[in-house]
């Protein structure tokens, strides 16, 4: 389920978004508490090993080290590699969400060219409806771990209504071992042909209008399945991720509170460091929330919602608001 | 209402862009004033405890803070994140005003094919570009305060003369818990379904091509709501803001004037710090004010100017120019 | 008129780029000039403020005060925020150009279909055209200086022979408050729709697809009024602008020549803070230019030549050119 | 074969992405082992060289250079380079997959069109099938190795059952030396016109929606052989490459251990050194990787797979799928 | 003549990139050796005058200028402004080739409208792939210097068969100032209507589809003309420049070894200075070979090569390939 925090900021106003970091769900304090607490006993350990267990030499030393730590962080261009791969994932988390098929249009489309109120029309428009969502469905499962509980097994998808059982056995007769998302959509095909065969439909072009939108909204599933094949690839989040670690693995030395250097004062707490920490895991953890946006993140896109949404919508584009229209009349305006 | 001040700059010259730091509306400073206010006080507060309430020995460890604090403030790397943050924003803010569905297109077209200016071709006409401005009003409200404010019940949508009250009875009897904007999209579809069977509209190929607008119109309605619903995640968001408000608390500190610091005059006023703060936090005022672009900033898109742009249009489009031409003349160039 | 230079460096050769820096039309020296000078006569009066009229302890303190100065003209961004303000005012501008309609594909289509010699078709044909390059006129008015410079009321534009006496008439008689430039298009329609209904255009399709391209070139009208009237948004710009006038407010104390400073010699003029101006103001008008594509700015787009163009092109495709062409004959290859 | 990893990361959680640390195939440390390898073994025997072969005179000297050096290596903006650099080949890389065209549509769109489960019908669909598959198979060979080295001769094509020797044999009559992808494409245009002519296609609006299918998936094909014909710049591929080993160059004189150095212990391994070179490394492989998507990499696309996958969908659409659909029912929603 | 490297790289694998750097057609060496010569002798010009001319005073105010100089050299933000510039004129490039024309899709699709092995009916296909092949060669040679040396005249298009003398005549005697490339497109519409008209191509779909293929060909004719008519504002390019030029003109002095500074060895050759100079020249030259892409660099895109192959294949589309298919037969995978 996506946050809704954009009303909260509707108008820029005083300390607009300073009010955001109040929230907790979908929170970078929700998502990094965990770490930041072993970053901070790791922290302490080491603290509590160079107050209480070394010997003075070993102080010199480890004070070197400390030194030499602190000069290396700098080196490591945390912010600038989570900038560009940031930007990437969120470019590819908003194209993915914009291809998730919707049946509207199609049923728009369908409504005017599938018409009358009788029974048998009535089926058609509802099956074809169904297998659209069927087949939605169907890929969301491969995508969205979410709708993919929800219906784990094909019963689950006969017992929603988007499937009868018969068509399930034949759906599982289809002889292919990749992804068969398409089949239902094959099916709504075959249904409307037979429809503009039987003069069901009248009209040529709005046949081909309807297989059109068909044919897009395929296109969309499969853009989808595809997005979830080929993701980032593996090097590019493995370079990123260890360049946050390593800086923080190196922090957790060269950040120690030792003596001897001028103009610091002991603090206990690395307070800026903490920081940082917030700052640059946050901002991986963006990363972490969005690489996979159908996953059961709080701000993962809901998928089971949207899939309520389209069957609402669905039956009544096809069935309950089809042909009905109110009264023609003039309006105010009518000179 | 946006702020227009291109022309004040129409060619580049003297001190062009200078001149429009005059600018009080839809400023950087109106917008970030009350901050600045607050960052000040906070700050001299600071000072005043330092120069008039410590001892010489706590002077000492204010100082060992200042100049901690002073060299963490360089580790936030504040710009960076700004810059990749609010690219990221105006992009949508830019892709969501071209997303707003405008009726003309489909007006036009309609024009070509229902053609006569006797009462009921007129009347078809007005209904169809009422549907899409009601179903334009509907999605607005959902995603524009100001739209909202000045249509908050359907009957203030009635009195407008969007909407017959027949018309607000039905749209409420659609048994749909989600957005019902497409309600009267589906009506206007079907308005024109009727007319084509009854042969009004006499051309099939007009027909698709009305429709293929309609479905456009509501493609873009559809796209109004999602970029509404789905916005920037809110941990992106927080981790921007906790950047911002960090380094300015840690600057409260580490831009103090203390004594014992070389060539260091003390100014009072922490110029450099203000510039800083007004640069900033100016820049994340850009990303607060697109980041909901229908609201009530100075800067937001005005959709109750554009609602009432869209309703003068279109009736003419549909009605008071319809079917009037000029007599055709040779032009003056005719040979 | 844009600068064209593309041709002087039509292959990377030796010191390739480096020729361009004798241009002065369009370039950068041209477009600062006036702003180096101010610059230079503030910085010299500073230095002979501080080398002839300062005691010694004035000195002291102005020295501090340099030191400052200079520390903190370090920590405004100045390149990060350029970089990413001009990379959003270029992508925008291009895209503005690339929105300006063009009415020759309308005008190729209709050749096809409103076919003949005769004087009824060509002055049909004439007129459609009139109508577009009317609109078009109507819509750039309103976008750029040069061109409402050129036309600046209706009767420029019915001397120029876009319009009709009559037709203006016509067009201040619609009641619109809002820009109308959408009225000669409607009046295309209509002519074309009344074409169609005599059987002047035979094919249906042909109809059809000739409204399809002129709701295009009226969207895309459209496209050129919504750039022109939602702009960056000022609060962006003022951000920018303030960055590099503090930049180089603070470089006017920071940057000049103090005594008691070890390794720098007394160069009396500051030669690299002026490379800095140079590199730092010049990016900033790249901006200023391009804001407004549509000025008359060196390099802005030359919307009358565009015009003349396309006028004579489309009295070429609508009448000149039409119904003709060479015999058909077997080409050189043929076997 | 691309690596899937999104789901090990599908919900954002304690350590996410570090978990990704651990995995080998398409890792960064299987990329870079080897360069790390030389790197360290090159570094040891600087470092011997110094502590054991250089006399005092000499030592000082060396010393010089490392400080030299090391001053240095942090003027090469490796990272900033990188960055850009990266971001130009994700874009593509990305561009380059969404272009590999898929058949599924242009099946889809003939089932509706070329109807009947007679033999003639079945075969002629089945053809269709054949020469696009074969085409795709055609450009795929010239942009990718793995395809290249599963179908290295026309014999393959034909064992494969793509094309048959007869068709091989006419294929290789076409006279043109350029890439002949399209001869399949061309036939199964001109088998489609015969259908047509013959009645076999009913509907003009159907072929005309076929053929702009195939157009399409031309286009696509097109769209793949350019952009393996044009890359990268090879001079900016240098310029990325030169600054990350020069880099490296560096830093095996500049980051040895050196006597007299305050404050930096001898670690004997360049711990840091190492890290950087894990990261900017492998950061470079990632471009490495990428830039060729068709190749043989643990995370290229695996088009082998998708060939067959794209077999046997398209010979279920064709011909096992075609025209059979679940019989009418009423679903459970049904009042 | 592009450089083709990818399959060099087609894996990552060990040193990959690396191996590039061995090139030297179109390699940054190629590209930048004079430039580096001339830095060279410069340099070692100030050297000479520093080690031999100067006395101990001129010495002194040498070194401070070169301690000044070292400091201000780091200002310039050299790669950030070439990161954000290269980017913009990489993205440019890419689309500029992605518009350029191919005539393939419409002669495919005539071909299925326009049948028939007649030799009025291959007259016809093959004046169409002539008309469009001239319009190509007439756009190209205005952007590219390549092709308007092999075409420099009217003659030479007619040597070469895209069009006869009497079509050249005919061409010459349209009364426009503007570039005419367009003046073939119209022959080859008017030669399709009357092909229509005359019921030898029978479908109003075909023609309309034909038509609308030609449209959009001379639309990305039109985009050519328009990308070179239209490049970056000069103001960026020298601003770019400027930075580099000033950056090495710093470098001439800044990094002059002087004697009296701690821990730089005389290395008499400015080592890192020249990787510098390899690399921002280098960086500088990507996008000077760029920015005109129809130039005669080794990197650019071979129009004549692509124009070669657009005739031969041109030709087989509409002749001698067409109405040509192997029979139908059974396919080995036939059950």
């Amino acid at each position: 389920m996506t946050i809704i925090y954009q009303y909260k900021v509707a108008s820029a106003s005083f300390l607009g978004f300073f009010r955001l970091l109040k929230a907790w769900r979908g929170s970078v304090y929700k998502l990094i508490y965990k770490e930041t607490i072993v970053f901070c006993v790791m922290y302490a350990i080491i603290s509590l090993v160079y107050r209480l267990a070394l010997n003075a030499t070993q102080r010199r030393l480890f004070e070197q080290l400390v030194a030499y730590c602190n000069i290396y962080t700098n080196l490591i261009p945390v912010s600038f590699v989570l900038g560009f791969y940031v930007s990437l994932i969120v470019g590819r988390w908003w194209t993915q969400f914009m291809n998730v098929p919707w049946p509207d249009r199609t049923l728009y489309i369908m409504g005017s060219y599938l018409v009358g109120r009788d029974e048998n029309s009535r089926m058609l428009r509802r099956t074809v409806a169904r297998y659209m969502l069927a087949s939605l469905v169907l890929i969301l499962r491969s995508v969205s771990v979410s709708v993919m509980k929800r219906y784990p097994t094909m019963e689950h998808i006969v017992d929603a209504g988007f499937l009868t059982p018969a068509e399930v056995g034949m759906f599982e007769n289809v002889n292919c071992k990749y992804n068969k998302f398409w089949v239902p959509l094959v099916w709504a095909n075959t249904v409307l042909t037979t429809a503009r065969r039987e003069g069901i439909i009248e009209s040529e072009y709005g046949f081909k209008f309807v297989l059109e939108q068909i044919a897009d909204f395929r296109d969309r599933c499969s853009t989808c399945f595809v997005y979830d094949w080929i993701t980032i690839p593996l090097v590019y989040t493995q370079v990123v991720t260890l360049a946050v670690y390593m800086f923080f693995g190196a922090c957790l030395i060269g950040r120690q509170y030792v003596e001897n250097v001028a103009d610091v004062p002991d603090l206990y707490i690395p307070f800026f460091t903490l920081l940082q920490f917030l700052f640059y895991m946050g901002w991986l953890k963006v990363a972490e929330q969005l690489i996979n946006p159908f996953g059961e993140d709080d701000d993962d896109f809901d998928m089971n919602w949207l899939l309520d949404r389209h069957f609402t919508v669905a039956m009544n584009l096809v069935d309950y608001c089809h042909s009905v229209h109110p009264p023609l009349v003039k309006d105010v305006h009518f000179d």
